[in-house]
């Protein structure tokens, strides 16, 4: 059971918005074991979309889009689904309905164009949107599923959940897909490959074994195709034992998680509460933990110590250790992470500090040196990285082997 | 000139990783004159890689491909490729000299499958990467262009920039494209397009308007396309000056520049500075603002409060504001408000305090339910909201909220 998603938007080709809806949709299916053969990204114009729309329909038995359902000129997908499918157009009261009540509510008027966004081609199952006004359309066509849906994501995401996956799982007979996942960190992409070698020459033609590296990081990912889900899941995981036995002391987190995840639950699970003092990852690091519900039974909160006075004031550092050794320094963020800890009193803190780039850095502290430092009232663990990213990398990097550096801590010296 | 991006890599069809590759190649295209026609996702599949370059071949003069290099046996591009054009391997010396390097610099042993990382496809001039061990391989193949690309994204970026971009400058003979943003907030989609569809009527077929909804606010997009780039850039600011004129209460940044970006350089211009007390966005807020180079210049930092005991300990607000308020309502995010200038000695602060969800909603409070607050020293401005979305959405809106509400208190308030 194969499918293809289509995003329509001039926006996504000329790189203004980072199409996520894709991915998500894509995460949506796989855990309801559809697999996405190809996504097509193609601009708001109606000879290209039915290229694309005959081109999947070659390729796939399900074809989902995404984008160009506003109420607005450039919005066309609506009409030329229409012509693709070669019928004419009907308004669909419940879906009228919806648009007034969705506009009243925000106490704005209803235009001839807003009601037009009830207009749908006749051949089409309306799938209700409670969160806008653009509703999503279900087409059977020549043996094919085609879904629309609006590209505003909280939109597209309660169309997919709420409508489109029930209505998938009724009608096509789906098989199942396995992925279980293997963080590792501090071992490069090729000596894992080398490594694990004779686990991945083992494997069945069913299952596969992919490689993603980011940041420093490899992700392990085995994915097994079948009809058995929980055979398949029995020798997922026998796999995986097998390649953890390997390189037990590299991985970071044994299952579908991020890392930042992982540490919450753990935390989580033991008690324990966490602060944070940062500096060049600026926020970024909190953001990675609050990000995910529940996050605030384990992190308190902290500092964001951008400046040096605040790395005085709300940290403690002292000005002589700033004067002495910098502001990105070992001394620094030890008594960053020390002043976390005592003034949010949590059991563990991170801080880090560092020259994020492009500018700042200098001959002896180059652009992409970061001091990061994890503590608790034991025992504080410093480690000094050198980033060879750009400013984004870096301070995802950071954040990233804080977080790895904080695990390291909490299993090897428990609070 | 039409290109189209080709992604390889089931990661990207499982939705394990977010794509963000392509949208940054089309902008540092776009920015050169060359239109992505179409971004096409495929699996490692050598069929499936096979028939998008086939396809691509007939659609577009430039064929971008990134990922699929790595060591590993799931990497399949290379031989792909050659297979394209029907041609054999070589061992390229100077992408053998940047494997060796590189894995030294790494203290990591040098295994056959790195070194056959320097085999490339015979046809191919190959570009240097001087980041990864992986090289970029640029081909000519029947009056098209192929360009292979690894799929890590500092890698990929650097190759493009420094190889890439001058080499298609001095292949093709670039046409001039023009873009300009308006960013509005406050004003919604339909009703913004009937105000401004006088001059949306009046545009020449050249130029294209396009709306770009996202979290409460709408971008403007004005695309001219054409020979002559001054006429063009002359062209667009008449067109986007009517468009401003029509509904200017609610443009919040008339041009090309993330909101946050624009808060930034209107500061520092003023000597400016701004400290933070964020509770439900967790940190995104700040991480919006120091994710761009020179914000430590307005960026002081500021308190993640995310427990009530940070509330009070981190910036005074007092337990009777909490008891009897909650810790979202207008009076706590007052006080932190009032709290981050006083601590942090900023001319601005702002404050969020909300509940993200999915859990924590009451029915006086819902889930979504956010205050916001900014402040100087005159003043201080409070809005509640109340935000339909996912967490993540409802963090991502408080936090561009939380802009919206500062610009305004800047512009009509100065400190």
């Amino acid at each position: 059971m194969l499918t293809e998603i289509i995003t329509i938007g001039d926006e996504i080709l000329i790189g203004q918005i980072v199409d996520t809806n894709s991915a998500w949709i894509a995460q949506k299916l796989n855990e309801n074991g559809i697999r996405v053969k190809q996504i097509s990204s193609v601009s708001d114009d109606r000879d290209h979309i039915l290229e694309a729309l005959n081109a999947a329909s070659k390729r796939v038995d399900l074809i989902i889009i995404t984008g160009g359902l506003g109420p607005t000129k450039d919005d066309i997908t609506k009409k030329t689904l229409a012509g693709y499918f070669n019928v004419g157009f009907r308004r669909d009261e419940q879906a009228l309905q919806n648009v007034r009540r969705i506009l009243s509510s925000h106490n704005r008027p209803i235009l001839e164009i807003n009601e037009s966004q009830a207009d749908v081609p006749e051949n089409c199952i309306v799938l209700q949107n409670k969160n806008g006004t653009a509703p999503g359309m279900w087409f059977e066509h020549r043996s094919k599923v085609y879904v629309s849906m609006p590209g505003v994501p909280f939109e597209m995401m309660y169309l997919t959940e709420e409508e489109v996956i029930p209505r998938l799982k009724a009608h096509f007979n789906l098989s199942a897909i396995v992925h279980h996942n293997i963080l590792t960190a501090g071992i490069g992409e090729s000596f894992l490959a080398e490594t694990i070698a004779p686990v991945e020459n083992s494997l069945p033609s069913y299952i596969k074994l992919a490689y993603l590296p980011k940041l420093g990081q490899v992700r392990l990912r085995l994915s097994a195709y079948g009809e058995d889900e929980n055979r398949l899941k029995k020798e997922v995981e026998y796999y995986s034992n097998q390649i953890v036995a390997l390189v037990p002391e590299f991985v970071v987190v044994n299952e579908d998680k991020p890392l930042e995840k992982a540490v919450l639950d753990y935390m989580h699970a033991e008690g324990l509460k966490l602060s944070v003092a940062e500096s060049c990852t600026g926020g970024y690091l909190s953001h990675l933990l609050t990000q995910h519900p529940g996050s605030s039974e384990v992190f308190l909160g902290g500092a964001i110590s951008y400046s040096n006075e605040l790395k005085k004031s709300m940290l403690g550092v002292s000005e002589d250790t700033l004067t002495a050794f910098g502001a990105v320094s070992e001394e620094t963020v030890k008594e960053m992470a020390e002043g976390a800890l005592k003034n949010y009193k949590s059991d563990y803190s991170i801080s880090v500090s560092g020259i994020a780039g492009p500018g700042g850095g200098t001959p002896e502290k180059p652009t992409g040196t970061v001091w990061i430092a994890v503590a608790n009232k034991n025992r504080v663990l410093t480690r000094k990285f050198q980033f060879p990213g750009r400013r984004l990398q870096n301070i995802e990097r950071a954040a990233v082997n804080a977080l790895v550096l904080l695990l390291k801590l909490i299993r090897e010296e428990p609070a």
